[in-house]
């Protein structure tokens, strides 16, 4: 938790960005894994954290602007509570600690809700992700399930979005912290990588890190399949030759998040093919870096990332034809059929819950239509203060490589014979967390991992 | 997976112990945790693994044992899911794994559902513990979020137990394993700790080797503030002089769990003061070994396990007075909020979801009202083929030792003066796992933890 005033300021400057109204901050409850009583980590919502700081599950808040009050609701606990749980501070307390002196037993939400709802006044939420959520709001305001995303407050979206896409110096701080922690979780699965290990030996390892800070940020990926973007299964067993992409971050007790990707050798050293593409990866990944600065877009960005890739797999053979073209084509979605990167922060995939369109575009920035390029999630100008990632990437799906081929999708771009002998490649991302500065952009955290083939080698051997 | 054999026989005798009616069986979906794809480790239903096998999310099926039909609901992955995730086998080559051979889409589960409805036929399911399973049983039966618990299937809820309860062969051997790598879990927990660590620290040593395995079976439990029965924060710094109750248990990729709780002395040597509490729990919890036997109810060995706690207390100037009135008014309660322990198998609290009262007690043994034996899980006749914990504790608990005091409770008792000098000890806590066998019982997995003072400080030093 942060100082009190960070959380005073913030409401304020929410409240006065919003100007008038009426509106619901719902935190998180416990989820059951098999049983009520046996639940997952707890994750508080992360607008109420920025809002709120509050870590507990079980409590609501409201701001509502016209009246200048803001309350915190959520219910003390009881002797048979202290037994099992430890003494506990009270709401009041709890809510003193972020500046909030106005607090209620959770259920006088309802009074205050339906009391504005009687006079007529809308009560602003913000898009549900949790079915509880979903099950509260259609209670309190009596709104069918199937409209409840669509009567969300895209004003409230709005002005949360506005202020949590820049990071205060606070924040920047722990998303340092956490990519430290995050270096480490990488650095070690690279030191204990061994053939023969089973992926979940080294997941295991991972997590175990990352729960020393607060959790992973994500289901970890690592496989040796890498051409299959979210394979969340680690049952293989680490065979030489192979290429595994290790996509993993952690998530602190303040839950700032980090994000990095690396791409290993299974064996400890690189293939001359895995050499010649990983290199056209990593030079890509650097090129985004340089690129970065205030004023331009990450659709462009993305955009000339891609050029770069199409360049290099046109270096060894497997892409021709006129390299601006291609791009406009979207021929490069056949290797990176994902974005170039994301907002980070509270969330790794930061907001997404308030929805990816709010966060990484906006009225002058839609997004794409096209295959691949409709998969970047953030197209809008980068300012000082965003947190963002940069994860290019080359893959050989061979279902994909046979659908493109069958339907002639960007025939005149790729030579698909030559693909033949990458069908068992598997894929390669690299992937890092960049603050965008005055004038450019700096890597968060204080140490970067090892990045080249050489640098990648050295740590493995 | 087990076997196809194995579902086949387990849905027939199912089949043949409800004669007759129609059964739904909800799957468990994918629960988000700060963001609707961000999700936590996939749980499937524990019910749904044993009858059915498959574990995925956003399945359903039914038993409609008057028509003779089983049937799996679930969809097929598109091109776009491939890419995402590689290639899936179909529902029918999945349903075919467990000898289901009619599957369809899941969006035809509410035909067959409102079908039976039609026909006045009652729908049985199981009571739900996520919200989206009561959200989908409010929309598939039409069923008031309020009423879904009263309305679920006693019929069904009872067969389940009374298969679930016995442990197949094949359920033992991966209990044993679970118990195995929960072994290896505690050893290492043991080893590494060290005066100054933060809690954390352990907790993400003990979370990376449990997810070699699948996960955790429940949050873990280590802090030398153990006498906080369900502590789950780990922030402290391991002082000299504390002991430090450690419960965590490990569920493999087959979903058995396992369960242990060590208390151990965090700078490696227990004080004297401490030595003299921790004999009295190991001894007891020995002793409960020593008295099961199928045919005797845990409630019998609880309380016999209660005379021994007491017993040593008495030796120890804490507890006076007739013990076996003592025992009869619940004194030991003051010691040992808790049960002596609980049935284990898919869950570690097996079918907890089902209701404690059907797995726990019947008919004939019903739950006491008492403070302290309230809270034991389960007090009817044991059985050949259960699997349950044995895990006495003696706790000091400022907050509880005050208001009994304060009110005079068991005063004849206990002598609360000679508390004051254990007011900071903290807790103690001694767990093992057992199988119930045809004369008596037998340790699960294939090595004890260290055990007794000696052992513990010997694995220690």
């Amino acid at each position: 938790m942060f100082s009190k005033d960070i959380y005073v300021s913030r409401r304020k400057k929410l409240a006065e960005s919003l100007k008038r109204g009426f509106y619901l901050f719902l935190g998180n409850s416990e989820a059951s894994f098999n049983y009520t009583d046996n639940q997952y980590l707890f994750r508080q919502d992360s607008t109420f954290l920025y809002y709120f700081g509050l870590d507990a599950p079980d409590l609501a808040a409201i701001i509502d602007v016209d009246n200048g009050k803001q309350i915190i609701f959520g219910n003390d606990v009881d002797l048979a509570d202290i037994i099992w749980m430890g003494p506990q501070p009270t709401i009041a307390e709890q809510a003193a600690e972020v500046g909030v002196t106005e607090t209620y037993p959770l259920c006088k939400l309802a009074d205050f809700v339906k009391e504005a709802m009687a006079k007529d006044r809308r009560v602003h939420y913000l898009p549900p992700y949790r079915n509880l959520a979903k099950m509260q709001i259609n209670q309190l305001l009596d709104i069918p399930f199937e409209y409840i995303k669509e009567h969300s407050s895209t004003e409230f979206i709005k002005a949360v979005v506005a202020m949590r896409l820049i990071k205060e110096p606070c924040e920047i701080a722990e998303i340092d912290k956490a990519c430290d922690l995050g270096y480490t979780m990488h650095l070690t699965a690279m030191k204990m990588m061994k053939l023969g290990m089973v992926e979940q030996e080294l997941v295991g390892i991972m997590e175990g890190i990352a729960r020393t800070g607060y959790s992973v940020s994500f289901p970890i990926i690592l496989s040796q399949h890498g051409e299959t973007l979210h394979n969340h299964k680690h049952d293989a067993i680490l065979e030489d030759g192979r290429l595994c992409v290790i996509d993993a971050g952690v998530e602190l007790a303040s839950h700032y998040a980090s994000d990095h990707t690396r791409t290993i050798p299974t064996g400890g050293r690189f293939t001359e093919q895995q050499k010649e593409v990983y290199t056209i990866v990593s030079t890509a990944q650097d090129f985004a870096l340089q690129k970065v600065r205030p004023g331009i877009t990450y659709t462009e960005v993305h955009l000339d990332v891609a050029r770069i890739i199409l360049q290099g797999l046109k270096n060894i053979g497997l892409v021709k034809g006129d390299l601006d073209e291609a791009v406009q084509m979207g021929a490069q979605a056949l290797f990176m059929p994902h974005g170039l990167g994301h907002h980070m922060g509270l969330d790794v995939h930061d907001m997404e819950n308030l929805g990816e369109n709010y966060v990484g575009y906006d009225e002058d920035h839609v997004r794409s239509k096209q295959f691949g390029l409709s998969s970047l999630r953030m197209g809008n100008v980068l300012r000082p203060g965003h947190v963002i990632t940069d994860e290019p990437g080359i893959y050989f799906i061979p279902a994909l490589i046979d659908k493109w081929k069958a339907e002639g999708t960007c025939k005149d771009f790729i030579n698909f014979d030559a693909l033949d002998k990458y069908r068992s490649f598997g894929g390669i991302r690299i992937e890092d967390d960049f603050l965008v500065t005055d004038k450019g952009c700096r890597l968060l955290g204080h140490k970067r991992l090892p990045h080249t083939v050489e640098e990648v080698e050295k740590e493995m051997n």
